[in-house]
């Protein structure tokens, strides 16, 4: 099995961060890897959900949203069907809990941050693209807030990161294009941390229950796929990533 | 009154159409206007709505949107809401009109062409540039069921491209931004083909009623705007734009 | 082209207000213009939408509907589809405007008038002649407050009244009725205030984009049509109509 | 205690029906009792609801609504919010089975007779009035396909009438008002045939329970009212009522 | 005729009440009546709903559903429809009315008893067995804030039972099953009163209208019904029973 | 920490699986682990779904819901919001999916089987032990098929039963109750087939990403839970469990 351009199994597909892609959102990300392309935005609120009433806490919560034609077909809209689709909504939850993973809530204080991540294009790995992008935008819009004096730090922990990897024809693949993951026998999204924890492990079998070892040999190709994503974060956020994590 | 970049009063904003932003869509345009940025995909579906029915003829349709923040402050997804607002179903309904007046249902056959217009930052004229970049995606779909032989002929009789015009502190403005459509006492959207006739015309007053001079001060200047939009997109267009309106 | 009952091309369709058609609301109008029925009530209420809240100012909307047998072919209910229609929420839209267009909102205090515009009976131009019904049910609705000491006075600027025109077989014509707007190249709604200013021009190709001097032409006849309906509404309001636009 | 109007405890409030109301619907009745005024329509459509397909019957259905203002404080549409509330479905549903329990559905074919019933006017007793009204504009529309020679004869076995009695400060009274309704202890709704058999008995007490005594002073009272009713349908039809009931 | 089971034609089906039925609710009960078995539960919540804001009074209120398979055919979620059905509204309607009747809502004081009553299986009747059954988890429930010290006295003025009674080939039947209930002519629920007064009183001709002779008899068999079932629900409350209607 | 009940930190909760719960489902079981009890039922449809119209292949979905009083607080109703929440359908995905894994649709031919899970009382691993019953409940339903010779052979690959893991205070602890799942640092549900291979890996870090090592302690506690209940689940199917897995 040959992958598209000579990937090697383990091999990433070329990615791109561009901070400040919009202009009114506080953290403005477009992350492009291989054909998959996600906006993503980030939108800090004065105000938390109702269940953190009074709490001193915070809330971090993602939307996600396919536009009509970023697949090969044009799919309905949602706001047309009048509902948001299973699908959409686990896939909201999955980044939300993701990115509140490396926030202190009590040093965010009573705000919620809103991660919007619209995919203009889709070509496979859009949940796990959105995750690697939200984060840089979280960071953004954070740091303005510090920059203002709002926050005396930055409440970002630690790095967060996520992608893709699969079983194909008995292989075991990373970062799944639409064409290999819709051929794959099992299907892997990680999210890691800048320290190599595990935030989400999400294997699921298609078909091909599969065993302890195949397992661990996708957790072995999705770290080293989380490590140099992370290292492609820290680049893209350049100064700014220096204050993630550090507690004064 | 001074514009934002010296702009004239009969000036439009910098603007640029790119075709090809995505990949799958059949038509796909990023126009940017200003600051304000939409993609506009176009794409062919073979049947039509109920009420065509063994009528042989098309339909073409669009659907509007805008990204939590494309505008300043976050809205709310119309998904998330469960339905569709007022101001987006009338923007869509005129999208839609607009691009009929242009195309022959008939020639197009029993296939219906939707417009996605999906506004990624938003600075005033959204839906006059969703029409304007609606067109020319739409021709490119077309065109390519012309070169794949679906279509003997392009069913595109003329051009359309649209603009806003506005009275802003009693003086007439082409092409108004955010900050000058709040101050606007009179609103005013002009649809216009590329033979110089009126599709749609809707003035609104602001709390200010206008006469019959001012409203004919804004038609010439919108009509100014107009030219420079067909003329733009003829170049966009390149080879294709000499199949319009040409019928063998 | 003859035109029922020999109407003139420039000609009214034969046209009635009943003020006080029901017994509960503040204002309740039966408009008749032709075989167009619509029953239009304004209701005053003691608090203003979310987005006024401190502001000190009055809000006015418009609600419309119209009955399943207000047309030859049954309707279904939008209550029973679950969702107003794009068609509705524009329509209602648009009176609402139009009305706001002669009432201080300021004089008016943290109020909201709603006019509820429900058709009864539909051949053509119910959502003028519900702007121009509905006019009249809320100058006698807020009259009512006055003459109860809740305003110290009338909070209406001018007169508003509403018209369509169209373009049938290369014909301008005043006030269509269904058949006549089923076969017109262009539709036109007019909403002119007392001293013939425009609030709302919106003209729609349907098929057949219009020149400037069509435009003209079409005005011109909705002008007409509107001073006489101005004229019937002063004379259906009696003395109340003094009051209008009168500030002490 | 006495009733607005100097009315007996077992008097109906005045009341007048009004055919061919509007001029699309088939059927078309303005059903006034005292202050209650309901607009019924009668259509039918040349198709049954899905449980009925291929079992060569008809069906009859009916939808109930108000006007926002026919009441003394404006309620707020169905439509606006988006769901038909439990009150109004219970009244469709009652209208509904007490049209069909004179109809053979046999006879009827496969149609369905739409009943809308559209208050304009609430003064309570709408939901019988609704039966009464709608009833003769039933029996219009069908008398309609018999004359067009689609029916062979009129499927209609029976007159059908309602109204409500009530107890009041212990006293039962016949036909309440809305004021006096506010105040009952026991309200009843009493659908009956011209024969004098019951259709629909529905009792509740408001608070205090009542006795099997009771209960018959109530249904003596209401089929007075009936047997007055269905002697106004007879007059309001006129040789159209010969058919009812008569088959060949 | 014969009943399953050789059942009289005024005999209950084998009927049975098992309170804390589950472990959270502070009212749970499982009843069983023949075949169809219904959960009720009683929960109180420290509020009241909007309208009775500030009337120191309190409320119940009731909801009912159906698992898809308490019947031999699934029926779909109303939950997955996005709507609750008309019939599932009326009888949540007639359950909380049904149960209001032996409460003293002043004494309740502002509090909401919420009344679930969930189908786990259904063979007639689940209306009527869901109020006999409703009772007792609300006994149950106000019970516990009684022995709580929340309330001072109980404030249940009253038992309250249902059964239903129908015409089946011209006989009378008490509690009929599901497949009695699908050929009877007349339909009947009935709710009383542990004094014997009537709180509730539907009947409704399936096709057949009834006399008064025949409402009579049916009454009478329900009430014999009904003496039963509230000696039963006496029974099962045991001590607590002693409570209801003393008022201290 | 001690468990309640001296559970060891790898122990199942007391669980036991009854069949034919209720009379009406092909398949209907109760299982109950620990406070935790779900009914599952199994029904067949001899339709599928669109998208699988015309390939000879069947489907198999779940539903799930909680009764309003599983849980301590009441929850409201989903079909009173008129929405199932994203928790509801992730998990009804994760129920259709875990057993998808172990049936040949192809075998099952054009059918659907619909598995509703309805909790009646909620302590933890709701969803888990909904696979676990709702697997009983299909074999029940797909042996009746084969039984009355609609279907040769059991489509039924290999069993299918689910549990979860979780750490609480640095210890993994196997079947989490609700108390322990509230204090959870990190979340796990497994879902493994009879042949001991993975369908399901989902571990959620709940504010305390985890290490490898920690996923691999928590997958052979879920490992040992698995078998455990897949030894009961063949002893509540008897010999019906013979024909699992075994293709002719």
């Amino acid at each position: 099995m040959t992958r598209l351009g000579d990937r090697g199994h383990g091999e990433l597909r070329p990615f791109n961060i561009t901070r400040n892609f919009t202009k009114y959102a506080e953290g403005a990300v477009l992350i492009e890897t291989g054909d998959t392309k996600v906006i993503c935005t980030a939108s800090v609120e004065n105000k938390v959900p109702p269940f953190l009433h009074g709490e001193g806490k915070g809330w971090v919560t993602a939307e996600y949203s396919m536009l009509p034609r970023a697949t090969s077909v044009r799919s309905v809209r949602e706001a047309a069907r009048g509902k948001v689709s299973g699908r959409t909504q686990e896939i909201q939850r999955l980044i939300g809990r993701s990115l509140r993973s490396v926030v202190s809530l009590e040093r965010l204080g009573e705000r919620t941050v809103w991660l919007d991540c619209d995919v203009i294009q889709a070509d496979g790995g859009t949940r796990t693209a959105s995750i690697t992008g939200a984060f840089v935008a979280m960071v953004d819009a954070l740091a303005k807030l510090q920059a203002s004096k709002q926050l005396t730090q930055l409440p970002v922990i630690d790095f967060v990161a996520a992608t893709s990897v699969g079983v194909v024809d008995g292989q075991a693949l990373l970062d799944l294009n639409f064409a290999e993951d819709s051929r794959a026998q099992v299907d892997m999204n990680l999210v890691m941390t800048g320290a190599g924890r595990f935030v989400e492990v999400q294997g699921t079998a298609e078909g091909y229950p599969f065993t302890q070892n195949e397992l661990h040999t996708m957790m072995d190709l999705g770290k080293q796929g989380i490590d140099t994503l992370i290292a492609a974060q820290k680049k893209a956020l350049g100064e700014v990533a220096n204050n993630i994590g550090v507690v004064k």
